[in-house]
């Protein structure tokens, strides 16, 4: 038996100096209260001990796996690995020759709150980045990152940068500024519609008799469902939508990058058939600005961006139709959601001819 | 065997006179092709219904049991027995001492879009209902129930009626009239948000460093919860929401139907509080109404409706402490949401100094 030779003692330790404390301090336990008990004691305690290891094993096997869903698909908030990841936004802007444009805007976006990080997309082939001058004026609230650019295409900000840490992306154009306080709400507003794309430019496509589908804003006929308006896209060039959605971008057909680089244009609709396609519901969620202003004039380079050129528009309507080919249907539904912020910036801005109190 | 003795024949059946011919049927018929053959065949098909009979209870019981969820746990689609139940509404309004505004209401509301039926709570106790009136001015485009109360409650309107087909609500005050277009708005919006309270009075808590909480308006202070004011409820006097709630509302704490009765207030509050509680989230939706009219200066009656008393808000201050109390904490959740709608009445009211096409 197992506490005859005191030299077997399970208390031997690997320390030799120790060993006959140890000895002398099991052969007194094992002493307590008689040979035999101690050995009944032992066995049973060794059972014990075994049958809580298999249990705590089994219990481990049991804990449900935890996924990280890289996409919402239902209101479900979010899960992610950090609090900040989840309760901040990473901006992206895409800028071409419009450096002034950008610094500017980047002194104003730095200190938007929940702002967790700004990249950069450097459209500017060969031009060096700003980002010493940037650098010498710290300290910032936030990172910058300068990703430059090789080629320069409209689609090179919806690539799935590996520096995205949130859930949220802030897709801003580089002579838009939208007030802090729209962006705090709209953000807030994203949270609550995590799946949509959550945003401050409102446009439709309408389709017609011939089938050919045509694209606009509120000039166009309403669609005929019901009183007032519809839209059913909300553009990227202000607006905040899901990072997953980066990562879904570079599984598209072909043939959409194709579009989008021969037209220089149209991935913002591109990425509400995405979109739509995705939720099966409409692509947005329209957020009414209450101070949006397009910087374009202040540039000193005289460049006034893409929207000027002749054929942009019809550009725009020949670019759904040919999605509606690639994608072999009209996946953007209509809505007329118009969400504002309750009681700002006017105190009371929800009252009505009711003027009663209950 | 069977068919040896033909009286004995399974044919046989409970009126003598058809006996001889059943017999003689089955007799012949067993004579087809041969009596080995017939017995063979007769066991076979015996054989082949009884296996017939035990799949299909078998397959029975395995029939998923078909649960009709009540209450929504999601932005899922509520689930109806036909699309009339899901795609309209049943008014329920409550009625005291103000028989001309109603009937005035009944003429508007009765045309509403996707309006199922209306049910009508008459709290004028021991008074004849307008049915007469009613029926005599038909037809009408929907039916109209007229509930006769025994004791004049406010919380009669909340009862679990048999009537209500739909999943949807609409509960009017009998002194209230919002416009078509308004509700055919909010009854799309409840669409989106069935688990929520869906309307056009919002109203708020806010706490004290007492610990004591206060209700109100936008003439309280702001909850602080960044910009702008915040609702923590939606009034039900003027608001959609799901079936289902008017079932729940039956299993609430005795003390709530207590402090209703003593009070003759604050039924809305307590279903904002179980609303609350059901989802986890802020109970309502804030539709911001184009058109929402008070007509209580308009009644021949004389009488102006309860919040006229004295002490109507300290009352409701009161109800939201004592429902704290009785729910054990604070469940209501504040929201800074205000939904419109797009394109109406104003053509291109979403418009922004961005006047810019792309």
């Amino acid at each position: 038996m197992l506490f005859k030779d005191h030299k077997q003692l399970p208390c031997k330790n690997k320390l030799g100096q120790q060993s006959y404390v140890a000895t002398m301090r099991c052969f007194h336990f094992c002493k307590l209260p008689g040979r035999v008990m101690g050995i009944r004691l032992l066995r049973f305690t060794s059972v014990v001990i075994i049958v809580l290891l298999l249990v705590a094993g089994a219990l481990t096997a049991l804990l449900p796996t935890i996924k990280d869903d890289k996409l919402p698909n239902s209101r479900r908030e979010p899960k992610t690995q950090s609090q900040s990841a989840l309760d901040s936004f990473t901006l992206i802007m895409q800028t071409y020759n419009r450096t002034d444009l950008l610094l500017k805007l980047l002194n104003h976006y730095q200190a938007i709150p929940h702002l967790h990080k700004v990249i950069v997309v450097w459209n500017n082939i060969g031009e060096k980045t700003p980002e010493e001058m940037w650098n010498s004026l710290g300290p910032h609230p936030i990172p910058v990152v300068f990703k430059v650019q090789t080629v320069n295409r409209m689609r090179n900000r919806l690539q799935n940068f590996p520096d995205v840490e949130t859930k949220a992306v802030l897709m801003m154009d580089d002579d838009t500024l939208v007030s802090a306080h729209d962006l705090a709400f709209a953000f807030s507003v994203w949270q609550q519609f995590p799946e949509h794309i959550v945003g401050f430019v409102p446009r439709k496509h309408i389709s017609t008799p011939s089938g050919v589908y045509s694209y606009g804003s509120f000039e166009l006929q309403n669609p005929g469902f019901g009183n007032g308006d519809q839209y059913s896209m909300v553009l990227i060039g202000a607006a905040f939508f899901h990072s997953g959605y980066l990562e879904d971008f570079q599984q598209q057909p072909e043939a959409v990058y194709a579009l989008i680089d021969e037209t220089q244009n149209c991935d913002d609709i591109a990425m509400n058939f995405l979109v739509a396609k995705h939720t099966g519901k409409p692509s947005g969620v329209f957020v009414k600005p209450v101070d949006i202003r397009n910087l374009e004039k202040d540039t000193n380079s005289g460049y006034s961006g893409m929207w000027h050129r002749a054929e942009h528009l019809l550009q725009r309507s020949y670019c759904v139709n040919k999605l509606v080919n690639i994608y072999g249907g009209m996946p953007l539904k209509y809505s007329n959601i118009m969400i504002s912020q309750f009681g700002f910036p006017n105190y009371a801005n929800h009252k009505n001819k009711m003027l009663f109190i209950a």
